[in-house]
């Protein structure tokens, strides 16, 4: 397939597709809120208004990362890996072009876009450690003369979009898909419109705790508490994407236990217990995860959300070994972008000789938020560019 | 005195003035870590050499500062209240110019330098409070129209520069004058060479306590741990100014205390303890105070540092009612700027709906550090350029 993309990139395409790659990245992606995905997912799941919408906003996505791909420094651009990647992305650019200019009420057309989409979300699967990779060899052959400035801002930027662009796949294909979701039967697409934040928690520090006992064999206790502010005494639920709660928070689990065990371990310090706070306010909904791991000095903080700092080799995927706590450095700022996508953030904030904070804020929307758009599918497939602008708010 | 000014000012200092400030102004501050303060004062307290040194930087710390005050937007620069401030900068800065050229070795020079230093920064002593009222008016008859973040930018800068004056001031004056220091004959000017923390917290705490308790009638209670990494078991030790210290400590206890009693107030919530936590770590000391008042959303976390934001009409100074907690709104982004003088920092971050921690971070040097500088007195005023060079390393 790569050797396709090479040809094809080299001939017919290496006049057309430059072209066209230029013509989407001159529209800018419509972001969208939470509200927005939920609104679309519940009152108006129409496939054909999700196809109009898909076939011109997912070019747009791809063509813009493309653009910023192609402007890497040549030593970064020319790594294995990260060719790798570029390779990808044209050959799902191309992939999508085939549904321009399609009609949106063929059943055949709309079967074959969700088989695409698959395959393109699929393709993208091993994205972060595959650039991740190419960072590493970047960092290796030009090490101090790298500009690590430009890189974390277009990784931030390149992940981010990565972010926004599954997530606007995982929609299309968990509504419209034929596999209905058994478990989750009230989840809109990927996201639980009541989602527990005590049972993610729960969930993602099991696993890190199994990771941890795995690799350690000792991980230190928990300490959860909660407090919802807005109803006393009541389970914190709100409208989130659980798989992103999870990511976010494993990733903060490993690092404190990690933290606790390693000054136990080299300090001889007792194996200290790991505390959470969940709140629930007005405004916010915060996570704190406490950890009494020895810190970390203030001037070394953002260094733990630099990429290129933080890269470490990649692990032996073919290892039958555990899989260490710390991968490939990418877990802390990539679990920032999935904070920050939805107008969250992580802040981290250490007492140097003590332990951690880390702090995961977001915005939230509380269970039972619908907005009922009226418009019904007709009108829909009639009046495109109102949905389009509409979806664009 | 300001009638004097006006008149100098508009009269022959119309043409000389400006042209000795522009002068001036095109030097750059030379500024001083702690270690250079501390070995001055100590192997090295030449009273004739420090003369040397402030009577040249001294107006370049002016000077830069006058040019900055004069670019203010017209609607602040014409307020009554900026344009007294404006007058005391004038008048300190024509001051400092009788002695260019004056003989460092004159002993009735010394004598009067100090005078003036001393007559300077009793002028300066109320900048702060007559500067917020600066912008209390100006924001008053301006409201949405102003440009807040050159204000904000302006205003830190100013503050900043009028702490490195008075912390110059203060070391000549405490070194050179003639009353000792009885009550801490072993400081260093205002550097305590071996600054003893949880006192300072304790004194600082104590002051809020009585302030609080004098406004509110009650106060909450203080729960306070101290971890020293560097020598477990011993007492928190650095070289550090024990007035800058309590000045921050003393805001961020007002601050956490005022939150957790407004909570219980407003609330009914009961009145919960202030936490805090000392620590001595291999690079930072970091003091955490932790109340549980509430907190604040993320979102407005940065506004608590607006000079602009968060002015409050200046309490009334001849009342003799008791100062109510909140001032006129600039002790937390002050205090911030006292952290930041010697590189350290002032974060907060909050869970809204449950409370705020108040993180001071400060570098540090620890009891007993001191580079013995090999310049004798005479060759000091010999070597004036080169000792200029070395106070500037």
């Amino acid at each position: 397939m790569m050797k396709l993309v090479r040809f094809i990139w080299k001939n017919a395409a290496a006049v057309y597709l430059p072209k066209v790659i230029e013509h989407y990245s001159e529209y800018s992606p419509s972001p969208l809120s939470i509200k927005q995905f939920l609104d679309f997912g519940t009152v108006n799941a129409c496939e054909r208004t999700s196809f109009a919408f898909l076939r011109h906003e997912l070019p747009v996505r791809l063509a813009n990362i493309m653009r910023e791909i192609s402007l890497l420094p040549d030593q970064l651009l020319s790594t294995t890996s990260v060719q790798l990647v570029q390779s990808w992305y044209v050959q799902s650019f191309l992939e999508m072009l085939e549904y321009e200019g399609r009609d949106p009420s063929d059943h055949k057309n709309l079967k074959n876009f969700l088989d695409t989409l698959i395959t393109i979300r699929n393709r993208h699967n091993n994205v972060v450690p595959t650039m991740a990779q190419g960072v590493v060899e970047y960092r290796g052959a030009y090490g101090g003369e790298t500009s690590t400035v430009n890189i974390q801002y277009f990784l931030d930027r390149f992940y981010l979009s990565r972010i926004s662009i599954r997530m606007l796949i995982n929609q299309h294909a968990l509504l419209f898909g034929d596999n209905d979701n058994p478990v989750h039967p009230q989840h809109i697409g990927s996201i639980d419109p009541a989602c527990d934040v005590m049972h993610v928690v729960q969930d993602a520090h099991e696993n890190a705790k199994l990771l941890c006992e795995q690799y350690y064999l000792v991980s230190p206790e928990i300490k959860i508490s909660q407090h919802n502010a807005q109803n006393k005494g009541k389970p914190i639920e709100v409208v989130y994407v659980p798989s992103h709660l999870y990511h976010m928070l494993f990733e903060l689990f490993k690092n404190a236990m990690r933290a606790a065990i390693e000054r136990h371990d080299n300090e001889g310090h007792p194996l200290l217990p790991v505390e959470v706070y969940i709140v629930l306010g007005k405004e916010d909904l915060t996570i704190k995860i406490n950890d009494q791991g020895g810190g970390v000095p203030l001037r070394k903080i953002e260094q733990l959300f630099d990429y290129m700092y933080s890269s470490a080799p990649q692990p032996d995927m073919n290892s039958s070994r555990a899989a260490p706590l710390a991968g490939f450095g990418h877990g802390l700022p990539l679990s920032r972008l999935y904070a920050r996508y939805f107008q969250g953030d992580i802040h981290l904030h250490s007492l140097e000789g003590y332990g951690t904070d880390a702090v995961l804020y977001l915005k939230f929307t509380l269970p039972g938020y619908c907005v009922k758009v009226q418009i019904g599918c007709e009108k829909c497939i009639q009046h495109n560019k109102d949905i389009l602008n509409l979806l664009k708010m």
